[in-house]
């Protein structure tokens, strides 16, 4: 063995690694994966504080102690337990759609849907600024897919016109959206992205990850009178406001089964992935009833104290972005002083996240706040002034 | 909104989604999610019944108490809990590897590891039976790949030749392999492979989804020796003997830490996933303790009086696939009487899977039962004494 255990010669793969991450060193583009610190929190998706919520938290030992800690198998293997199909109906009434299939994450869910509508015959038109999960999902789904820039719905309209008039076969089109971009934090026009779809006979996919049990009413689909047309699928994370993991497919109109069974049958990462394990799952069930909308307020309220109380600076003032969901966000001048701003507030006993390029589209650095239900107001504004403070001293 | 509720006009995704229903029908491969019932169980995953063990439990409960039901980030924003670090460093300790790197599912651990070796100058050989995850995972990242035959290495060897011997730039090459198939449940002959990797300068994968804590000495890339080997890749679930969710990717040699950085820094499904749950994570760090070398001896035991009480009966003699893991299959004559046999068990108290066409490569339909540790040899005699019974019925 001592000829394999030994380094091996030099090959181009070492060569490639070391370049890599050389490459990184210069651009300074070092991702690091630190230990949480207690701090503040202006930086995870925990957007109502229900992850360590008493009552979620006896809903999952609950599930530990009945199930255990594994779902032990696919669902259509030998997995589904009564708690999958209790937090799908939980979903359903919570959202108001007919349908829910639950995966092990959000990634999977959108990877399993977008492969379910691919193949030679369909084309997907995602929006400029859609994650990551819906982009590896058009890759792998087969469809032909183009992106349109963000949120212009005119660019949409264009793709679906050259479509319909091209010659046959035409494929079937699905439009992908986020109802809140995780990018930007700003929202997509869901009202008018569907009635393009319906005039042509398109379907809409919403990733609902930052509204789902955030936006009033609880869902951008149903906010937006959408949660009955069969037209529009919907997914989302459990892992945000749910305070949990997993993932779900949501389905609405007279067809919502029919698709909920296509799904079962075709999705890749619902069939071949372990289902999502029990404690989640009881998680995300206990959540749901939890997610009301006073706590729903109370997050909307604190979004806009962020947005306020940094506004009322005048340096700040014009450099802060319209938010639609709870995440503010403060353009910075540049990616060096956007890091050192967040890690002088980590010193200082708060956590907000800081987006650099090239993780942010326009190229411009920036400060991230995320609200939190919970959060007392006046502790909160005393931390904001903190972070204008920082933001001054790095700037100047 | 009345033109959106009501149901849309027929359009081309009606009626291709009540076309691929009646292709479901037609081919009678229906999958469903049914409840799972409280049967003997010979089809779960959860190989050494750690699922449900008590110190998992009180693990997972620990951590749900202190972190809460979601890791509430992605790791590289603010998800890294000290569990995850914990985990890291009992798995690296339980397997002999010098650095591993946890994900939110064995899934999006295939998915993000070749994602981070591909790219343009990336070749990927993928034997013919790996799993849909490795598939999925070669296809979307953007390197060029191959299949050969199922457990072939000649065959292997013969592309590995052809790439060095083909004009400049030559692609940089990783071997993918399971180390016991999810497919047929053989073994994959790791120690020549990692011979021929080196000498051809290429890496090589190995998904251990179905080793890790189920085959003597608890990793077969440890049981081959394999474990410092630099060029030596591994990834494998936390869902299966482990009993919990969540995969990882372990990794040894010299250069270990700079390939967790490089994935780190490159592996989608870990910077834009949200982080395992604390639970499961708990939950799998204390099943390491548990996954010992008695209950895997008691695990290989049980696997052959499967075998052992089966091949007694002269009817199935031939028919039993030699197993390298925990997975016993038996070849049934037509996909009919597979689906017919496992129906009948399951009213008879007994869980067993069944693999029909096209799930089964070589088109002949299957009974699987799956060993578990924790069962009595005697009750487990009893049980295989009613599936040879249970054949027999629907064959005559
Ligand atoms: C828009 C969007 N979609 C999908 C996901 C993936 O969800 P999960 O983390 O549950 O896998 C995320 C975040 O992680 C997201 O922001
Ligand atoms: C060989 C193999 N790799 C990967 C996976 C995926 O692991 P997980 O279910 O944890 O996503 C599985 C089973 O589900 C498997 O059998």
């Amino acid at each position: 063995m001592s000829e394999l255990t030994a380094a091996p010669a030099a090959t181009a793969w070492d060569g490639w690694l070391r370049g890599r991450a050389a490459v990184r060193a210069k651009r300074d583009m070092q991702r690091a994966d630190s230990a949480r610190a207690d701090l503040y929190d202006l930086a995870s998706n925990d957007y109502l504080g229900l992850s360590a919520h008493p009552l979620v938290r006896t809903a999952a030992i609950n599930a530990l102690c009945t199930v255990g800690a594994g779902a032990s198998a696919s669902r259509v293997a030998s997995g589904t337990w009564g708690i999958h199909r209790e937090l799908e109906t939980a979903l359903c009434d919570y959202t108001g759609r007919a349908q829910a299939l639950v995966f092990s994450s959000g990634y999977t869910a959108n990877l399993g849907v977008l492969g379910a509508l691919g193949g030679p015959g369909s084309l997907f038109l995602l929006d400029a600024h859609a994650h990551a999960s819906l982009i590896d999902g058009a890759k792998l789904s087969g469809a032909a897919w183009h992106s349109f820039e963000h949120n212009n719905l005119a660019a949409a309209e264009a793709l679906l016109r050259a479509n319909r008039d091209a010659p046959a076969p035409k494929p079937r089109v699905v439009l992908v959206l986020e109802s809140i971009y995780s990018v930007l934090g700003d929202a997509a026009p869901l009202e008018r992205a569907a009635a393009l779809c319906a005039q042509y006979g398109a379907l809409l996919l919403v990733d609902e990850a930052h509204s789902l049990a955030a936006v009033p009413g609880g869902s951008a689909v149903r906010a937006a009178g959408l949660e009955q047309a069969g037209h529009v699928l919907a997914t989302a994370t459990l892992s945000k406001a749910l305070g949990a993991q997993g993932g779900v497919v949501l389905l609405g109109g007279p067809q919502a089964q029919l698709w909920r069974e296509h799904l079962l049958n075709t999705a890749r990462t619902f069939i071949f992935d372990t289902a999502l394990a029990p404690a989640a799952a009881a998680g995300a069930r206990a959540a749901l009833d939890l997610a009301t909308t006073e706590r729903i307020a109370a997050l909307a309220a604190n979004t806009r104290l962020i947005r306020d109380t940094l506004a009322a600076h005048a340096r700040l003032a014009g450099r802060i972005d319209p938010a639609a969901g709870a995440v503010q966000s403060v353009r910075m001048r540049t990616p060096g002083q956007a890091a050192a701003a967040a890690a002088l507030l980590r010193e200082r006993g708060c956590a907000v996240n800081c987006f650099r390029p090239p993780s942010v589209p326009d190229g411009i650095s920036r400060l991230r706040l995320t609200a939190h239900a919970h959060h007392h107001p006046d502790t909160l504004a005393a931390v904001l002034e903190t972070v204008a403070r920082t933001i001054k001293e790095v700037e100047s």
